[in-house]
């Protein structure tokens, strides 16, 4: 984040910081004590696969059906242990490729140190790290967190606890903060602009402004839009938009929420669509997309055909890549906020109260 | 700039660093009180063009024939302004693509914020820094200081003051701080040697060494040559260099010159070689080259033939690319100077004395 | 060197840091006192060859016939004395292409600035450092200290004392630090593990552990192999490994030794291998690859033949590659050692004992 030398500065010169929300000027790398969804199911297999999720370097690797996550560095002399050289030699373990240190994949404790031999004095006496996975909708969810994982169900949003909701999606890498994603994601000014010309809403008359307030529900905050004002006249300038035919249909009835640790929820009328930024350096996040239904197998399929043919290419791409474009260059602070920007302030505040500690952290009570 | 780890000491190991020119050495990204060429005006249209200019990124764009030049970053929320997807909505104005603040092109005051309505209170107190533009034979010139602008005159040398002069030349972008270019522009001892085998010198006898003075002239620094030698013997080595048939014209008339923030003049005996060497960053700058006569149309045009077909890629690129191989290289301090490198000393003594400070600079009076 | 953010602690972290072999820990660039080979004999001719060793730059060119070593930097400015415009003027120098800065090979000295003329003021007072060269057994050896010399023969092992000995090899530059490459070479645990399906000892039953001393033997420090085990039952787990028919020969009569600067070499019955890793920068070193035989011409040749068409690609390639792939991703400290690694630690012990000291570096008596 860089300042810009000088500012033309009529009015003041904006935020120059975050420190306004400490916890969340500190989160570059998110918070811990979260469950996180970190790939689908179904690309984890026998073979280890090497992830990295809040700066964390994690192998995920199915083994007897269930998924396993350890630490990927062998405590040794710290080769990963996703290396392509690798192996299971023993069921329920995974040999480090390069002096065959042997970890249980459950517990991650050394159970062999094959090149020393069966009576190997270090054996149980050291472990690789394991994390806590669940399998759940066809998504891998770990919890990094340094404290008790917490029951499940307080982390994954109501619509997606059912197992039998139907839930499709992509789990792709971007570039850009995690707080760029879940800022943009909830952000009530750039809906009616950055995508005024988009596909996925070529149809509907879009507002050029709105009024709107944030609102508690749950853990979640949402958009409540009060007025919309789809034709507005500015001074000295003109009117704006111009009129166009195919925008037909008004607003769109959806409801916009965030929660922590950066989940976002898009009510549409029968379906829902969720999204995550989950950290991965600083500078990059894993986006989730999901959008599910519940509402028996006949819709459930319609809606799939819909998903596959329509909304996977028009909404989850062309749509949300132009929110992508916008997280790759935002560069924050200092910043400027004008009065849409309570979505943002709002989730801060959020953060700032009520995101879960680690154990140790200061200001932990 | 790194330093041999031991470097031979016969003599003493030379200069360490710049701390004799105190301000030359702190001036990594040149001296912003002064007006700069940065751009062909032909390239700069009603799309946007992002340029880097003494370490600040910049959006130039034409706007009712006139061009405009704004601080490339959005006050907002730090997106480019140059960004592919923002737009003109209003006359005179330019609007961000995120959410659409629109800002006057000529003064950067924030006109509209347009997805907070014609009421939007932010409007009016908020501006995106602007910078002075001037286009002049055919080229876009910028003041980027913090202080009043300078007469434009007071920045351009004489010779391309007239409208009418006929101005060719290219303009580039080259590895290596501006302070190396400059040197090598002015540096008395390479061009006898880096150069002794160019085309563009082919048939002129160079000398192998000369006796010079470095002269003031108005706001020019002048090598003023006294004495040339063509031939010599070098003890325990030989002589140097061997006869070339084909060097039959002795030296060559040219005078050469230069002066701040960095501009460098080679007058020939009809025309004239101008250089600026712009930083762009503390690695890397702007490299114009310009050629210029004025002498009428019949005489200007045959100068324009000559240019094209010869001057340009003989000159301007084969010559001056050897210059840009040692620029690219050039590490210093720590330096061990000689005695023609007293072009280097006086240009630096220049600029210690009468380089033009910022306001609020340490060391303003 | 990254430390896991939480590493399980059963039984302890494990090693920290390198603070117990504290000249270990800062040989980053390893230790300068010491003869190095450093590129083949017949890949220096007259043409300039830029090489990095132990951080420095070196350009190494011969000049009838016997190879120089100058530092890579111009005294003048800084420009590399091997750049592809610099260019012989006069027999026994070099001249830099910028300004003519003209150096005698064997000594470094400026003998002249010909664009000084030739009674410049500078000559002679001025002097890139050279360094000692040596030419042995197909090899351009260098001395880097700071100090005298050493005799080359207290560098270089008896095996390859004899210029009659028959010398083979490769010369590769690898990433990793060059501790890593050492430490790889001499490691006894992972060469049962890594290595286990190599082509190289496809016929060989290998261990899957062994009881293993290090012995102290002039300069080198040896692994003695005390008991082999080829077969293991490890409880809970199995037996390892799976009897392999093909698997016939047992064990293998190799002798591994060590010693400083960081030279390995393995003796067969017949024949030697050595490695060297000459450090480049902190991330890289020059990985010297050599094998020898010295038992007349007629073994000499079909070991020759034998090298060419087996051992070149089997060993010195695919073999050798599977340890640069561990060298590349090792990560230590934080490291936990085991058993086997005795045969690191009684290497850093060596080092931290018997490494040269530069004069002038701390501790040094
Ligand atoms: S580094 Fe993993 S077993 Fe040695
Ligand atoms: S970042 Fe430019 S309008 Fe929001
Ligand atoms: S830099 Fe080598 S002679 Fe000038
Ligand atoms: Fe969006
Ligand atoms: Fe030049
Ligand atoms: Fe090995």
């Amino acid at each position: 984040m860089s300042a810009p030398e000088k500012q033309a500065t009529v009015g003041g010169p904006g935020r120059r910081d975050w420190s306004t929300w400490p916890r969340y000027e500190a989160a570059v790398l998110g918070f811990k004590e979260y469950w996180y969804p970190v790939a689908w199911s179904r690309k984890i297999g026998e073979k280890p696969v090497p992830v990295q999720v809040l700066g964390q370097k994690i192998m995920l690797k199915r083994d007897g059906g269930v998924v396993r996550a350890l630490h990927d560095r062998c405590p040794h002399r710290g080769v990963p242990l996703s290396h392509k050289l690798s192996s299971q030699e023993f069921p329920g373990t995974w040999s480090c490729c390069y002096h065959g240190w042997t970890f249980d994949l459950e517990t991650g404790v050394l159970v062999a140190a094959i090149t020393d031999g069966p009576e190997s004095p270090i054996c149980g006496k050291v472990a690789v790290r394991t994390y806590p996975v669940r399998e759940h909708i066809g998504l891998v969810w770990l919890w990094l967190g340094d404290g008790e994982p917490r029951p499940f169900e307080d982390d994954v949003p109501e619509e997606l606890l059912d197992p039998a909701a139907l839930v499709v999606g992509r789990i792709t890498v971007r570039d850009g903060n995690w707080r760029f994603g879940a800022e943009n994601g909830f952000d009530d000014g750039h809906a009616k602009w950055l995508h005024r010309n988009a596909l996925w809403t070529k149809r509907v008359k879009m507002p050029v402004w709105s009024e709107m307030k944030v609102i508690r529900d749950g853990p979640w905050i949402t958009r409540r839009k009060d007025k919309m004002h789809y034709q507005a006249e500015f001074p000295g300038l003109g009117s704006f938009p111009r009129k166009k035919w195919y925008k037909r249909r008004e607003g769109n009835k959806t409801k916009v929420s965030l929660r922590l640790p950066g989940t976002l929820r898009v009510k549409y009328e029968t379906w829902t669509h969720f999204e995550w930024w989950v950290p991965v350096t600083g500078e990059g996040h894993v986006y989730v997309q999901l959008a599910t239904m519940n509402r028996g197998w006949w819709n459930n399929f319609r809606f799939w055909v819909y998903y596959r043919v329509w909304a996977r290419w028009v909404f989850h791409g062309m749509f949300n890549d132009e929110d992508r474009l916008m997280v790759e260059v935002t560069d924050a602070p200092p910043e400027r906020l004008y009065r849409p920007d309570v979505s943002l302030t709002e989730w801060r505040k959020l953060v700032e109260q009520e995101a879960r500690y680690s154990p140790g952290e200061a200001g932990h009570d």
